[in-house]
């Protein structure tokens, strides 16, 4: 970490602030300029609060040197992370599909899809009992039935279930849930995180809709730092001024991710754009960049066109999307 | 509602999608251009799904006019809203000062800061007990304690308190809280709000860091259809590209807010700039466009000075700060 | 165009209206409704001035339907454009490979790397000679003796080139070069673009830091409507809040221009991010999303790697990328 | 400057690095860390190109510690800058008052503005007559003779004119124009900040949509640099998510910027929400932090009201809102 010292600081000043610095158990270099002086902090800054420093008298500027994030850190963990959930494994060259519903709606909905698009090639079924939604006047999902259902949709096709948790009353609903989702919405609930550090299972982590690289790492070293190391991060687009779409998918995320953390990254592209298509180029993109995975939407009502989630891939738009994206994984690999 | 079809859309398809939205109980008006057929939605549109609308393959767009909050819609309630906390009043003129410190460290900072800013003309104390931190490993608030800590400030000194809840689990603390706070990260967190609507007492409701005024209005929208119709909206600063400052203060958000909702409308400097020594203009600001107050960090810890927070006032400055904004006030009426 | 009214207009303000907006040569369809009225604006309205109409004060809010760009819209021209370079298309499913050093330094520099990116696959040979720079202390570029440079390396490889033109001024200089590039900054630069309206050679039109699509598209059709038809979008990095990369590369923006537009559409990976080492799976994620191309910074000067910029590939990664390149086409054909 | 070097960097590597920056004619204070090596750059950092030195492959970060600007510095210039105009002050605890049309339109229109204005107790006559607009269909102002109209004005009533320069040929015609305006498109319009560093008049420039306080204060340096220090800094609003309003009046720029540099600020409230009715609420939220100025737009057209501008105060509006800001800079003395 380093102090630059505003030009107008004391020597007395000065020593006070070393002193102090060096009470938190951390070694100063100081730096005496023409211009400015600057102080060089040594050791575990970690736990240091950069803007308890800012607001002193004397300083003009911090900066952080060493990340917060420890668990999640690449600089720590070389190599990559790998879960296993169900027969799959997120990570380790295996690009995970996993795909659903946007809401359970019904045991026939929810199987029918499963069985859909598990046969096409999904390893994980997707689908949402407990719906955040921005007007409380929308549709909030079937809460515990809906689990029930991808329950039964589990026990009929074997797939793995991935299911959003609103808030910690509904854990009670989720022991045989296989990977916990946390929303974009909720990505700072540090409640939420704290509680989800003491499960075994692994948690899908979304980006909040403007939260950077580092604050959705920060998040992830909540739930890390209470013993739950298997965090899968997802980058699901972000609010910008551009309203082409509904978000703007960060691509660069996957690079920048891969680089600060030795965890999975996978990409939302049905929520990133909320167009069902441009899911496929998006989806592709990230397979091209270098994602271990998408989370995308499925439905299968042919019969009620009307009601075609806007961001929603046709069955038979899945299917092809899985050989596409094989076809591009090949050619990067 | 307006939906504009595609070019492309056979009449069959356009008589289906109008049959559909009349069996929701709405009214359609048809209007056949030359480039486009424009359908409009009459009735009560809050609970129509837009983006289900969007996703049907013959329509091009669809256009909200009237909003989807209703009960903190200036609209259908012309008056403002004006709420009493404690001896004071929200709304109706007075120009709320609601002061206090970041966190709360100990009974002694607490009555201290208390008894400064009641002298300075503060009429509620703030003070955080459970505090939102981006990072596990930094000072996360005395939780339980703190809360009866600023108890004991309120004995002391008479002021109501507000501090904030960060989830439903600690609502149990918050029975003698005055107004109970809802953080910038936990805006749409919808459980929460939804227990919130059950309170008898005001809610503080600050605004997402990423979060347009009308997403703000719905979070409000979710509290009053529970029950609980007096909510405070909080501007704090959005997230930009621009670094100088920790976040962008909205002030536009004043006015706009002001004609979009009867609910009174108070600002946070603090963390808008995250730097005390622009409390000052910001809040002066905010007297002059018409908000109904401020929410505003005090310090007092003249013998720690390292442990300013740099958005934290001092007591000194604090009552130079009720005067100017005294003055502003007399200026603007 | 659909103009919603205010629920307070009487029925005199609204004839006047619409009388005032028949004498415009359009056909106005009126709607009535319990909540709001509605008028629906029927003919070319491109010319019609949206904000004129807000400003009225009987009206709520004006929503444009058709789109205001026309030379540049895919509705009145379905197929792809596709312009000819020296002996290669930009578009007609090829993706054009753009590569040179960002400033032209020397000759022996520029023509090294010219027959460099040549033989590892490049059509289009670029370099800076006018550099706009965000300090006026930083190197401005060689000027006219850099598109003379420029120049001697297109005799010596027969490779096509491009660079930046920065004012009317210059162009002057831009005799021979064979693409004209308007940045990044300039792209509302509104006189520039006239004078290019004038020009019989393409312009590679680079998106504005926080421009829309469809600001991007209405700067086009500024070119366009001088009279020339050959606009290469080029998407390369919006500014967002995350500050993990210099920019944010908005991949969707790929789909979606396609849909909106007929133009072809290049990504610049080197300023999206300002990293050298995500170059490559940025490239990657555009050739995969449907790009026709890129235009990317390569130097060559392994004796002086201190001066190495941090986004410029070396030869050799070049040669590898347009490898990799061409297997993601082949895969997603 | 700091620069932080990668784990893995040689001794030797390192050394290199010194000594060429000491090529540079600067000093390197070299501080060895358990975790990282830290070098601190002791010298006239302006002109060293910190995205080269990110670039090299030992680097791991690298940060500014002085500003790139010097003239426009605060800090190498203590006191306020002060210009005349006409008459009147731009800073020196005036607050100019700059009104005026969007556009100038006719001789009549314009002399009438501007004569009521006058009495209003405007100091400075503002009026369009190069329009940057965003559609080449839309109305692209009266050009060279708007400016002959804007000096019939200025003869009839003795007020100084400020209007917008779009491009270096259009300089011929401003010579009797006393303030020349840079929008906010052509913010970093480098060549034509470098020719208006020639001149010997007052510069009026307009913040960029989505650039930072110190990239404006750059661009003000490329003037200054030419030897023209009267610039003044006009906060327009922002681009942000928010679409409530046009833009979003960063109203913290005006502490920033103050803190920052010794230059006026200015604020264009028309332009930062673009609803008349916000202007007000905006004007003196500016006039309470502090601001120098406001720049409005001010219309007079009783019989066409069809044409209002959204964003235009009405005559009577602007003589009201001379006298509250009068009240609320009394306020904040």
């Amino acid at each position: 970490m380093i102090v630059v010292l505003k030009q107008g600081a004391s020597q007395e000043q000065r020593e006070d602030l070393i002193e102090w610095i060096k009470s938190l158990g951390l070694d100063v270099h100081l730096s005496i300029g023409k211009m400015q002086t600057v102080l060089g902090l040594i050791g575990d800054t970690a736990s240091v609060d950069k803007e308890l420093i800012e607001g002193l008298a004397i300083v003009e500027s911090v900066v952080r040197i060493t990340e917060q994030f420890k668990k999640a850190n690449r600089k720590f963990h070389d190599d990559d992370s790998v879960f296993e959930v169900g027969n799959a494994k997120i990570g380790d060259g295996n690009f995970m599909m996993i795909a659903g519903p946007c809401s359970v709606e019904s045991e026939e909905q929810i199987c029918a899809i499963a069985e859909s698009v598990k046969a096409s090639g999904a390893q994980l079924l997707r689908g949402g009992a407990f719906k955040p939604r921005t007007s409380p006047y929308d549709f909030q999902g079937l809460h515990a039935d809906g689990i029930e259902l991808l329950l039964k949709a589990k026990k009929l096709t074997g797939l793995p279930i991935v299911t959003e948790l609103m808030d910690i009353s509904q854990l009670k609903y989720f022991d045989e849930v296989d990977v916990i989702q946390v929303g974009a919405r909720n990505m700072q609930n540090m409640e939420l995180l704290k509680q989800l550090g003491k499960e075994k299972k692994p948690i899908l982590l979304k980006r909040g809709l403007a939260n950077t690289l580092k604050e959705l790492l920060m998040s992830a070293e909540y739930i890390m730092a209470g013993g739950n190391e298997q965090v899968i991060l997802c980058e699901r687009g972000i609010r910008t001024f551009e309203t082409a779409m509904r978000n703007t998918l960060d691509i660069g995320a996957i690079p920048a991710l891969k680089e600060l953390s030795h965890l999975p990254v996978i990409i939302d592209p049905s929520h990133a754009c909320g167009i069902a298509r441009y899911v496929k180029p998006l989806t592709l993109a990230a397979a091209a960049a270098g994602a271990d995975g998408i989370i995308v939407e499925v439905h299968n009502n042919p019969e009620k066109a009307l009601c075609d989630g806007p961001q929603s891939l046709k069955p038979e738009q899945f299917a092809e999307l899985v050989k596409s994206v094989e076809k591009v994984r090949e050619a990067v690999k």
